[in-house]
């Protein structure tokens, strides 16, 4: 059996790529994990069935989609035989035989997935020439919304903003601006969640140079919505920190509005503060502009790990 | 300045990928290391400058074609910047920014940049659309053609036949067998060769697991091409592994005609025999069905490093 899955904590662009992914190569989609509120809204939208969820990778051929990272992936990676990647971040594992790997520096994996489509070349990667129906597109359009923050990360690129154009059109969406806030703000329900809950949202893991890190992420457009419950969160980060091995974690509060980020920093804050070039006063420090954990967080730690 | 370069001993697919790659892209073909007897050949067959000989990435965009291992490519790769990958190899590498990655499992890297002008889909990877001429066509076809050892290695899918044929046709190659014979033979001339220049035809390091691995290639016609050099090229790997630190040289002789490869193993040939199931009597073994370091020496010699 073959399936097609984005990562753990699954975002909306995980979600929606293994579907539409999936759709077009004739092959299951699954998940890592639980549909977040942004998500299960948008399904609920579009009228599409959340994917199966799959724990092991054993036995099964494995295309994945949204990550190349072995920590935000099945346990047992291993196990299963890996045939394809379909990605929009960095190069995060090595394999040991050749296999399709497609990925490009754009703001989702939705982008290159619609590109695909639109430019009539999902045969490249394997799958057959069909439409992409109007609820597909939907997905699609969403993943490319919640990825960019409506255009508004600096990970977005003149080719998220024109494929979302073209699949809104499929979709019927005609207005993306009004479409994009909605979503936003059903991302935006983080008023209503517990601690844990925020910090479980979005929250992947790293190996940087042999130490584990870990970085969270909630996107609000109130930051009121989540004052209340950040002490909380600290102190929840901090057992985490301890329990499960972190050599540092570090959760980003982004402002949709004020397009910044505050960072709550938990562990080696040193190695933080050499990568950012700042002084953490207490638990958190707000980065000026930052909202994209892939282009913006991830790079300078990596290079501090490693330097 | 943006090159494309391929791998270090470079082969016949490294050369006409870079170069046609770079026609596409309206950037620089470049190459690591002197031209093969094979390459010079087809070069001059279809009157085509070999590319310049750079030494440092620094300061420079690189597109890396034909290998993703950072120990085939520049020595000082992290002071480039790396923009793309265009490959049929395993993942070699990580990377700390999202990049362009497009890897197919098929027979050459050139099959790949075939795939995407027939298809219409070159801008895909940033490139322009412009018409392969002949004399580009004829140095894919090369390149096809030497990399599946005239579609005879087990790495040879359709789509490398099905790219050749059609890039024989505009190259205007009447009898593809013909002209495939023709470029075996001009690989063939270990004859003529020293036997420090047979071993660095088609030389590749690996870091398995933290130990240095170097496996070499030299495919014949006729193996009495070599018969009488095998002890002298055997010296030399024993100097080589002692003076470069390896753990275990592996050197095929890969018989075109019997369809399988003498195997020269120097340093340890404990995993060597893990590896392959095998028995090293003396300084050799013949390896049936082997033709392929890609598939299917690389791969068993990695997990027996790893396990």
């Amino acid at each position: 059996m073959r399936y097609v899955v984005g990562h753990k904590n699954p975002d909306t662009d995980s979600i929606a790529s293994a579907i539409v992914l999936a759709y077009f190569l004739d092959c299951y989609p699954a998940r890592l994990g639980d549909i977040n509120p942004e998500t299960e809204f948008v399904l609920r939208k579009f009228g599409v069935m959340e994917p199966e969820l799959i724990e092991s990778a054993k036995g099964k051929e494995i295309i994945l989609v949204d990550h190349s990272e072995k920590s935000q992936s099945f346990d047992d990676l291993e196990e299963g035989k890996l045939i394809a990647i379909i990605d929009h971040h960095k190069v995060g594992l090595t394999t040991t035989e050749p296999i399709l790997y497609y990925a490009k520096p754009v703001g989702s994996t939705a982008t290159v997935i619609a590109e695909l489509y639109f430019k009539d070349a999902i045969d490249l990667i394997g799958g057959k020439k069909k439409e992409l129906k109007p609820d597909l597109a939907g997905l699609l359009l969403s993943a490319i919304i919640s990825d960019t923050v409506l255009f508004k990360s600096p990970t977005t690129t003149d080719l998220d903003k024109e494929m979302a154009k073209k699949l809104a059109e499929i979709a019927g969406i005609s207005n993306i601006e009004e479409f994009g806030m909605e979503i936003l703000k059903a991302k935006s329900v983080v008023g209503k969640l517990k601690p844990e809950e925020i910090i479980n949202m979005d929250f992947k893991n790293f190996d940087f140079n042999g130490k584990k890190v870990g970085i969270g992420q909630v996107e609000v457009i109130d930051v009121s919505e989540v004052e209340s419950k950040k002490e909380d969160i600290y102190k929840l980060l901090e057992e985490k920190l301890k329990n499960e091995g972190y050599d540092l974690i570090v959760f980003l509060i982004t402002d949709i509005m004020k397009e910044g980020s505050e960072a709550l920093v938990v562990g080696n804050k040193e190695m933080f503060e050499k990568a950012f070039n700042v002084k953490v006063e207490g638990n958190s420090v707000f980065l000026e502009g930052v909202m994209s954990r892939k282009k913006q967080v991830v790079p300078p730690l990596e290079r501090a790990y490693n330097g």
